[in-house]
């Protein structure tokens, strides 16, 4: 009787995957989003009450259509653990679930109208070019990591230093370390670095020294940082290239064996 | 009699390819593209009305002289149809077409003014180096796609996100989603950004986390698109350097493939 | 007498050697300079009396903590010279040193802060990535030495030419040499330069001219320099990863020398 | 007796080239350059009138110096034609020369001044690296030309369409093709650009796209020309490494001819 049961799932699940893997499916799904996209856009402007009634029935109906889709996606599974295997269903369930509270709900509301925002995202999980862009930037941040942990370390000496000076000059700015790092992120960042620059100057003319030098080793590790990644990428890029054209082919030590071959073969022959 | 008459078009088309590869005369179209621009730029300033009266002749006479040039280029081409096969074609017909409003005509005079301004991107069009170079730039273009993609949704997400909580902030960067994005691109190249921020600030101490996090989203995605490029065309120069060098040359398959043609032969006088 | 003595500093360095590479020890040592950071950080903020209090003697600790820190590795040392061979070693030092002095001297206070940040970059020195990753950095400075000098050199003429002309528009930003170089560095990170522009074209309506061949120039020089370091940094990298991929590997010169015994080989069989 | 004097001539300009060759002249000429860059710097400051007696008279000092060096460089050619061969040498005795202006001379005082100020560029020209670097910078400029033509045409354009549109908005930013390309430019650099749009989305609300467009186009155009110089500097590294690693070495070519030699002996071997 179980395996009657499971054979029964089975011819389930393959009925959804092959709504799953449907192009007309995918096409209206990616619509959908799209639509959802422009309702959330749509809402930020002064619109009649009439047509705002129209957008929260069009919102349920967008919820009921994620909610069948990623149920779709759920069932096409045989062995339904594989599906929460992967982070993107994870993240569509949960952003779907969460659509099902209700906007009127006025201790939620701001929940609901976020959710309904991140639902764009949704985009990413949907159409697979994006998903293997994201995925490939994702691989390329641990890389990322020590370099940021350098920087981070560059700009809270500074900033500790910057609050030991100039707090009593600009509480403002450099009131405490929080608040100094944020400045001098905004120095990184040139905007109006030089306002910053001169109001400390009156006090401690040779303060340009400290802004100077912050932004010579912030621009270095940035460019080292840079030149790491790309060449990371293109010496891996390289070695793809190289053992996708030579797969198959002889190499020089092919050629080198088939050449003690011969030699073998030769002396044999005396 | 058919026959003749092709006879008498291909004659008469060999004239004026003759015209049109004619060195000279590319100088002069050149010059004439030059000289239009810069009457365009004269005529920006204030100019006395007997000048501008020269101006609007010498208008005539450039227009007259587009309108000739392109007709040489028309029937040097054999067959008629492959004139309109290339895009630059169309592109200086039109432009050609549209110059032929006048300018007084009081209801069109912009679009003829517009239209005069464009004669200069001609330049494109007759300088083959500018040409290859467009062409070039065109051919990247759908590699950047999808990261614009990515990088619009980011865009948009924020926007959204930033219209639901700052448009009481501030009306005029925040409105709506239009004006948000602008607000945000505006972020992206760091124009005044600490300004938009240390408003929202006032009301949403922790506010900054939105824009951080936004410049660095940006920062990364812009990043890696950048390296995408550069190892595309990386890759393509050097497959293509790789086989213009290597043209003709026996590789070590050919090697191999001698290797044992000379041990079958050794075998054979067995 | 002596070899006892030296048997038993050996053993007594062994000792400390064991501690010193204790994986325990090592996260307890960053753990607290990471205490020690967050510290510095808490310090900027309004606290409480008592809480100072209590950071004073905490403080104290971490200072005992690094100068026994400190005392271990040196006594790890067999050959107590070799320890002040390494530029990080010598570092911690001075500044472990330098914080023995208490805070409460009111004469060497700002001293005995400044220190105590500074102390946060011993993180470098104990993390190896972090130490490596600054080793690569501090190795490309060389490359880097000459395109600085001649981008000083630029700004140092175009300041002299300023201050010349500028000088008797604005004293504030061109009113000697050392003013008008850190006016040109602004101008350089596009900081607001429109302002600096437009004041001086009011005097001299061709200072547009200044401005712009300076970001020109220097813009140029920025991307040859970078561009120097990426050719450079990959060369070194293709040069390491060709010896890594083919070492061992017979090269097409062997392959060619064991033709020619082939060769030799076949004639002498004559 | 002609000879006699170009004997005579020859050992007089080894004489010259022995002291031009000297490692002490040349470190006292460098010396001198620097001390004469010092001294126009020390002139932009407030400095008692005693001690610009002092730096007029060591200016005469320098000048002196400078036309004695350039005449052993002068002397110590045998052929003094190929002097002039050298832009450098023309450019150092354009200098020299213009310097021996009194800077006294009320009308051209300020030539004289903007000479003693171009001294510095000296440096360029004596120390050899720089003058590499220089070279290889200027090599570089021909490749960039295309590309800047093609940007200053897109500038010249939308200058165009912006006077016609934004002129009545802002006479200062947008009065004539000139006032307006300085607009632009300022516009790709991010500084305040956001205040020109605001301006003219005035009148016009929908001139964002007109900026936005703007900025991708040049952004689009500045990257390609980056990758364009990259991958070019890179083609020609990558062949002259390749040439300079597989110089004298066997090709793949060499070991197919010593292949069919083998064949051969083979062959007649029967």
């Amino acid at each position: 009787m179980a395996s009657a049961l499971t054979q029964r799932t089975h011819r389930f699940a393959a009925i959804f995957l092959n709504i799953k893997q449907n192009k007309i499916f995918e096409t209206i799904v990616v619509a959908v989003i799209l639509f959802s996209a422009l309702m959330i856009g749509a809402k930020t402007y002064n619109i009649p009450s009439q047509l705002l009634t129209v957008i929260v029935w069009l919102d349920y109906g967008i919820t009921i259509f994620f909610l069948i889709e990623i149920s779709i996606r759920f069932f096409a599974e045989t062995n339904k653990l594989n599906f929460f295997k992967s982070g993107w269903n994870i993240f569509d369930t949960i952003i779907v679930v969460i659509s099902l509270i209700p906007i009127e709900d006025s201790e939620l509301a701001l929940v609901g109208r976020l959710v309904r925002i991140f639902r764009v995202l949704r985009m990413v999980s949907v159409i697979p070019e994006l998903r293997t862009l994201l995925n490939s930037l994702l691989r390329a941040l641990p890389q990322l990591g020590y370099v940021a942990l350098l920087m981070f370390i560059i700009v809270y000496i500074y900033a500790a230093v910057g609050t030991t000076f100039f707090a009593s000059v600009n509480e403002t700015l450099w009131g405490d370390i929080a608040v100094s790092m944020l400045t001098l992120f905004r120095v990184m960042t040139f905007e109006d670095w030089t306002d910053v620059m001169y109001e400390t100057m009156e006090f401690y003319p040779f303060s340009w020294a400290f802004y100077i030098s912050f932004i010579f080793l912030n621009a270095f590790a940035f460019l080292n940082m840079l030149i790491g990644i790309v060449v990371n990428v293109m010496e891996k890029e390289n070695a793809e290239q190289w053992q996708q054209e030579h797969a198959g082919e002889p190499t020089i030590q092919d050629l080198s064996r088939q050449l003690d071959e011969l030699k073998q073969l030769i002396e044999s022959k005396r």
